[in-house]
Formats: C-alpha cells, sequence, structure tokens
C-alpha cells in the first residue's frame, strides 16, 4: 500500500471515529463532567486504536458501521486512561496533545469523575453493540477482553510499575514489561476486539495479538524517541519530559539508535507475522510501517 | 419476618458475598493496587446492596451461588465509588468504616488506580456470568443497567451534583435528586440486575425498580440522620461531617423528626409496592424495616 493511499484510509476511518465519538458521548451540555468527557476525547488523538479494531473486522469483510460500539469503547478507555495518568498524583502533566489536560481545565474532581465516565461508557457500549447486532457471546467476549486490557493486570498495572520505576534504574526487561501494559495491552485489545466482533477463528486472533503485541512495543519506542528528540510545540508537551523525571525508557537505556533500531525489528516481526494470517493484511502492514515511521 | 431472623438472613448473605468477593479479587500479594482492592472492599461494609441483589432473584428460585458475579459486581462498583469519593479532590475524608481512607493508606495514586481497577472488574464479572451460566443476552441487560446506574446519569452525576452543592442552600426537590443518583442508583440496580439474571417479566422489574427506588432515599435519610446523631467512635466516620461542609441534607433541611417521618414513609410505600408483585417477598419488606431501623 502507497503512503499516500494508507494516509487517506487513515484520515477517512478517523472521520468514522470521530463521528461515532460524537454520537455516542453523552450531551456535553448537560454537566460539566460530559462537558469534561468530550473536551479529553476531542483533544484530536490520531485514533490509532479505535482504526486497528475496525480494521481486524474489516479483514473478514466486517464494515465499520457495524461495530462502531467497539471501535469507540476502545478510544474512550485510552482517553480515560491519560486523564487519570496525568493527574497531580499520578504523572503531573498539565499538557496533553498541546492543550492543557482535563484536571487543568476543568478541576481534579471533574477529571476522575469524566474518566470513570468514559470507562463505564465503554462497557454500555459493547453491551449495546451486543444487544443491537445479536452477538451476545461474542460482545460478552470483548467485554471481558476489555476489561483484561484496562484491569490490574494491563493498563493499570502498568500505570503502577511505571509510578514505582520513577527515579529507579530499571532493566530492559522490566521496560518492556512496562511497556508491553501501558501501550501493548490495548493496541492488543483494539485488534482482539475488533476480530472478535466478527468473529475470528481462535488461531487467527492469535496471529493478531502477535502483531498487536509487536506494533504496540514498536509505538512505544518511537513515543519515547519523539519525546527525546522533539520539541515541546512539535509534540504539544513538555519535550524530554520522561527524561526529568528520570523514568526509564528503551532511549535511555540503549540510545536512540540502537532503540529506534528495536522499533524497526519490532515492525518487520509484526509484518512477517501478519503473514501466517492467509487474509488480505496489506492495510494491517503499512499502518505498522505507519506507527514505526511517524514523525510525530 | 421477625427480626432476629433477618439479622440471621442478613449474616448468611454477608458471609456468601465476603467469600465471594475474596475469590473474584486479584490476589492481594500481586500489586500495591491489589492490596487496596483488598483493603476498601474488606473494610467491612453491611453488603447491603450485593445482598438486595441475591434476594431480587431469590423471589424466582434462582440461587445465589449462580448469580454471585453479579452481586460481586454491584458491590465492587460501590466500593470503587467510596474510594474516588473520599479522594482529596473529591469530600477529602480521612476515615471511612472507622478505618483511614484508601489514599490515606496507600497514596493517592494507588487510591485512584484501585478505584478504576474495581470498576473495570465489575464489567468483566458481569461478562463472565453470561458465558459461564449461557445467560449472554441477560448479561448484557445487567451490564448496561449497572454502566447506566454508575456513569454520568447515576453515581457520577450524583457526586457532580453533590460536590457543587457545598455551601450551597438546595431545595428539597435538589436534595432529593442527588440522593437518588447517589444512594438511588446502585440500590435500582442492586435489584434490577439481580431480577434482570433471572430474567424477570418487564412489568415485575418495573415493580422492583419501585421499590428500590423508596428504599435507597429512606437509606440516604437515615445515613444523613445518623450522621447529625452518632459520635465518630459510633459510625466510623467523623460525626457531623457533612454538616460541618455545610451540605444540604434532609435533616438539615426539615429537622431530624421530620426526616425520620419522610423516611419511613418511604419505607410503607415500598412494602406497598411489593404487594403488587404476586411472590412472596417477605425478605424485601423485611430488608427495607432493616434499612429504616437500623442505629448505625
Amino acid at each position: 500500500m502507497m503512503n499516500n493511499s494508507i494516509d487517506a484510509y487513515l484520515d477517512e476511518k478517523k472521520e468514522i471515529i470521530d463521528q461515532a465519538l460524537a454520537r455516542f458521548l453523552p450531551d456535553s451540555e448537560t454537566s460539566q463532567v460530559a462537558s469534561a468527557m468530550h473536551y479529553s476525547v476531542k483533544a484530536g488523538g490520531k485514533r490509532l486504536r479505535p482504526i486497528l479494531t475496525l480494521t481486524a473486522a474489516e479483514i473478514y469483510g466486517v464494515k465499520a458501521d457495524s461495530i462502531l460500539e467497539i471501535a469507540v469503547a476502545i478510544e474512550l478507555v485510552h482517553s480515560y486512561s491519560l486523564i487519570h495518568d496525568d493527574l497531580p498524583a499520578m504523572d503531573d502533566s498539565d499538557l496533553r496533545r498541546g492543550r492543557p489536560a482535563c484536571h487543568i481545565v476543568f478541576g481534579e474532581a471533574v477529571a476522575i469523575l469524566a474518566g470513570d465516565a468514559l470507562l463505564t461508557l465503554a462497557f454500555e457500549l459493547v453491551a449495546a453493540f451486543g444487544l443491537r447486532e445479536k452477538k451476545e457471546k461474542d460482545a460478552l467476549k470483548i467485554c471481558i477482553s476489555l476489561a483484561k486490557a484496562a484491569g490490574s493486570e494491563g493498563l493499570i498495572g502498568g500505570q503502577e510499575l511505571d509510578l514505582r520505576a520513577e527515579g529507579k534504574n530499571l532493566s530492559m526487561e522490566e521496560i518492556e514489561i512496562i511497556a508491553e501494559l501501558k501501550t501493548g495491552a490495548l493496541f492488543r485489545a483494539a485488534l482482539n476486539c475488533g476480530a472478535l466482533a466478527v468473529p475470528a477463528p481462535a488461531n487467527e486472533l492469535e496471529i493478531l495479538d502477535r502483531y498487536a503485541l509487536k506494533i504496540g512495543k514498536a509505538f512505544q519506542i518511537i513515543d519515547d524517541l519523539l519525546d527525546e528528540e522533539a520539541t515541546a510545540t512539535e509534540l504539544g508537551k513538555p519535550s524530554g519530559a520522561d527524561r526529568k523525571s528520570a523514568k526509564a525508557t528503551h532511549t535511555a537505556l540503549m540510545g536512540n539508535a540502537a532503540a529506534r533500531g528495536r522499533a524497526e525489528s519490532l515492525y518487520l516481526e509484526a509484518v512477517e507475522k501478519l503473514r501466517e494470517l492467509e487474509k488480505d493484511t496489506e492495510v494491517l502492514a503499512a499502518l505498522a510501517a505507519k506507527l514505526v515511521y511517524r514523525k510525530k
């Protein structure tokens, strides 16, 4: 797939996700919490995770329209985790995607509640999908997949390890475990939930999961690299923030060039994995390239 | 039902809930977050909400053993909401049920994450119930019921209104709306989810919902009364805390005697409602009496 056609694909899918998000969120006029939910969700992310969900289903001929709740649920969990991670008691980050963080605009109490509400809404949407599409059993499996990715052995576990790692010297293995939980878990759930909505056969779910694990790791390494290299203006958050708070990253441990090399190897392994799927996985391969060779 | 037999019933059911909670929570040794989850859940609540869930199903002959995940999910959502409500940015409460609040023991970051993890686990358990019992559609409806009760038009909405109400003069109507959201919503979900797990017919769900709404309100009024009357030692939290932070309550607005009268009327209405159900609702009636005539 050519570079400009993957860009067009991403734009098209992002538009679909953005419209669905606007549709499924509560009216922003109704409360401060609803307003904060909109503020954070609309902050202009690339929607990579929900796009992966749509793409996973698309491989099996399932159209985006029929699984929008699932894709949105993935993005809501991502958005909730960013709000809570940014809180003063956590990473204490004032900026997110170039704008003031949720708690800066709405205060801590509303930010905590908005995160809670996004997480809650995610599960409501998964259930609504199951009833609407009469895919009850698949929806329950998606619910469990999403909960495990978000839970104490996923995002939450990763955030806890990350907080405890501040200022410590971590081994490469420890760094990878944190990246697997903080980023990998939701990338994996994004693919898994999209494929469960088909539902795809178990062995193919497994292949997609290996792909997701690898691109999740690669994505995190590139994130750290961009954090090192970028200026605050380009990235939308204080540059070198991770280094300043002495967080252990691939770049800190092995240097930028080697870290980039590691991300590129993971990309190649991810694409290699896709070959085992006897499907048209061109878009997934192009998405993996996009994640690794992005400039922001 | 005699007073001592309802006490025995409550003790028996509490024991079942406590054992199920211990079984479904992650091993407390695995992380600080898991440890905080145990700490808060084990804090020795009366388990009223999950007992209502079990009782609602029992009316239809459904045994506690087959819906434990649902009852536990209700208690986890309750427990999560207490952890987040106690945070410094919210109600800033250092004591909960006579012990230091979660964030006092584990720090704010872990407390936020423990709340998040309990909420997440609740939905995972509902989904697990549906797959295990092959009640997929019912489980999805339970998921939606629980999400609505917890979400921005339930607990979260109530907490937002409550925070904004501090120091303001509220009308009786406004006070009732907050009580309906903060307490009523989860009482209603407790009954609703238990009955959905049967599943009970729609018109009977409606009757149980009216009962739940009324006892939820009565419960909140009695809570406020006990807060007024009790000493810190008896109640396990600073007495008169609500009055000190100038929160509007029934007692503040109409005085203790009239507030108790209102709670008793609600109790009578709730029991009256149960008569419309052509079932043995003796236990639900006894539970309602217990909620209103409790001393702590």
